[in-house]
């Protein structure tokens, strides 16, 4: 047996205890399948007295993330305090500097400084393993960086992160409003206090960034994502979206054009019949289409202390194996450039739902809206006005193919007509054929 | 950049020539992510002069197999010729026996002497790899062994044959009965002239016993799975299944239960709306229930000469990297002893189809022949009785959870009674919860 891989781990909360714990627990079961024991030599984290279920004897405590993984007697380094920069991204940093392999859960260090890592790791004759930091215990990374690694990605999407997808699931299944959905997702946990970074999408983004990279082999553009998150959707979407067979998931989708990478994280229609719809609740989900493969879906808790820990360790065990792959499957100098695809040039098929002022020349201003902008519609669907006062009549549109720029211009002139109540809702769809 | 890999491959039909054909079409892309080239350099196959659509030229030519692994200038040798014995068993064994790591699709190989192999790799210094052999393109073989290498599992479960599910698909959505499927699906090349390894669900059976070794760290074993094909359902039953909110799956599953391993392999009635019963026509899936992630689902392309290349090729370049794991995901000599559960101890739902005389006493018969046996209904659904001649009536029974000793006690019981038309018709019912 080779000698034990010593391990400084720097953040001690749900997951770094998590990992620490199941290092002590599962010691005979990991030495088993790596031919060598893993011990965590080194420790860092807040506060030096908490109780956090695992026997700190023998491991040596420092106060200072960065002085740990500059001067810890470890073969490896686990960052797990999260945070695109400050002593996340300097204790990573030194980690490298110093030639010792980088395990992160970090997907904000990832999305905004992952190339200049990479760079930096390679410089060093080290990687960086991040399987953690994307859809939690799902190996995404694994199966894009090395089950598919004879394939060319045509597109990876996603259902990335779990607030919005059980905030949707619940709307659905309950006919509950987004705001009581929101209230008990932060009850549960599920939620943050300020819930922006899950339900505006921004925490899919970063996601989608560093799997883009990984699929198209091309540098990371969290700034290039088209972002929009799920706190316009309303129960009268998720009731249309029922009746036209489709269900309603913020998806993360990155594919290639022929005007480039299109990013993008946003509500969206799929068909209700595809495995990707029923991933309900916390559960993540990605796919990849790709030459030789077509498409796979792996779908699972995208996190959780438990199931992130499992990624973690799956990483900390490559890392003991003497597997350590480029980080970002190629070395960083062979990584396109990105080349962005102006959302506008997105195509595809489009709901529409709009509260029309139930008076002569409405219809005929949506008709002639839609028309001018080259838009054919398949279905057309006008409800009963509600005539208290000026009533108004819920009309839904489903358009087919189109471009983003082409249903803009059309809801932009429709609003300046003068027969809308309210800004018209717009979700597009995405055929998963 | 380090060395060439040098690569033997034995075996040029359609997945060979696939192979072949990508390491040289590719083998830009191929080289950038491993950091060396890849180079077929030696080959051997039925017939010399075939055309195969790669250059043979540098590539030397061998009439034996076994030759080839014995003397090939090769640093790896890829054994794509199938079966479990004869020909490919001995190149295997005397690559194995070089100490060159040895890339096989073969699952009847694996199933059969996949532990006596993994033991003579793990003696002369390598290991095999065999992601193609499962599952085709779906990445189980790495998940299994690799992301969830820190976990315990407690049930690996599947659809595992391409040709069951395309046939039990076209049943559900055209109401097409099972003889006519079967031989659209001949006609598609997705079903051999004689079916029944696919269809009597011998082929997920060879997968099921691989994937439970990697599952559960125990030696494989084939001749212990229970095994029931396809070829007894019927419309009736398809029918059955979606109005009681089930869809029919050909199903291997292997769980941990206190007496030991339960395997098995047949129809089985699973709610329509889990993922599982999204996956249709031939694609493939694999989910697995562990402590540390809950549960995942991996689908994709089960079949296929493509996607089963990507897998042969994805391990290759793990080969190429250096990474080459034990072939089980354990030394040999850790593997558990296999300890079988008997399928008589089985718990589960069942769904029992009966043709019931429409006489009296005949329901008096169904009703004491369960409660005997201490077996309680969830549902009973009794139709019109047919009233040509002695008319019958279809009875459709649903029970709680029982076992499967009461339930055959029952139907023998049944249909010694006198009262049925035919066989009972017995389906399992699987809660994916």
């Amino acid at each position: 047996m080779k000698t034990e891989l010593r391990l400084g781990i720097v953040g001690l909360g749900t997951v770094g205890a998590n990992v620490a714990q199941l290092i002590e627990r599962k010691a005979e079961l990991l030495a088993e399948r790596v031919g060598r024991g893993i011990r965590v030599t080194a420790i860092s984290a807040r506060d030096r007295d908490r109780r956090r279920g695992f026997d700190t004897d023998g491991m040596a405590w420092f106060d200072d993330a960065v002085d740990l993984a500059q001067n810890g007697e470890i073969d490896a380094f686990v960052e797990l305090i999260g945070g695109s920069d400050g002593i996340a991204r300097d204790a990573v940093e030194a980690a490298l500097d110093r030639g010792i392999p980088v395990v992160t859960a970090n997907k904000a260090l990832l999305a905004h400084h992952g190339v200049a890592l990479a760079k930096r790791a390679a410089q060093n004759g080290t990687e960086i393993l991040f399987e953690a930091a994307v859809a939690g215990g799902i190996p995404a990374i694994k199966t894009m960086r090395e089950a598919l690694s004879a394939n060319e990605v045509n597109r990876v999407y996603g259902i990335l992160n779990g607030t919005c997808n059980y905030i949707l699931t619940r709307m659905e299944k309950e006919g509950i409003g987004f705001d009581a959905c929101l209230k008990d997702a932060q009850a549960l946990g599920y939620a943050e206090a300020d819930p922006t970074f899950d339900i505006g999408g921004f925490d899919a983004a970063h996601k989608l960034a560093i799997l883009t990279s990984l699929a198209f082999g091309s540098e990371i553009s969290l700034e290039s994502i088209f972002i929009e998150g799920i706190s316009k959707i309303t129960i009268d979407d998720i009731a249309a979206a029922t009746e036209l067979g489709y269900r309603i998931k913020l998806l993360a989708v990155a594919l290639k054009t022929d005007s480039g990478i299109e990013q993008r994280v946003h509500p969206a229609m799929i068909p209700a019949r595809s495995a990707l719809a029923q991933v309900d609740g916390v559960t993540n989900a990605v796919a990849v289409d790709s030459d030789l493969l077509g498409s796979i879906l792996l779908a699972g808790p995208g996190a959780g202390g438990a199931a992130t820990a499992s990624a973690v360790l799956s990483d900390i065990m490559d890392v003991a194996g003497g597997f350590v792959p480029p980080t970002l499957g190629l070395p960083p100098s062979r990584l396109q450039p990105y080349l962005r695809a102006r959302m506008r040039a997105h195509e595809g098929g489009y709901y529409i739902r709009l509260a029309v002022y139930d008076r002569v020349g409405a219809f005929a201003s949506i008709a002639n809206r839609m028309a001018e902008n080259g838009i054919s519609l398949e279905s057309i669907v006008q409800r009963k006005a509600d005539h208290k006062g000026e009533g108004t009549a819920p009309v839904i549109l489903v358009t087919h193919e189109t471009t983003e720029a082409a249903i803009r211009l059309a809801l932009e002139a429709l609003s300046k007509d003068g027969h809308l109540s309210g800004d018209p809702q717009m979700i597009r769809i995405e055929d998963l054929d």
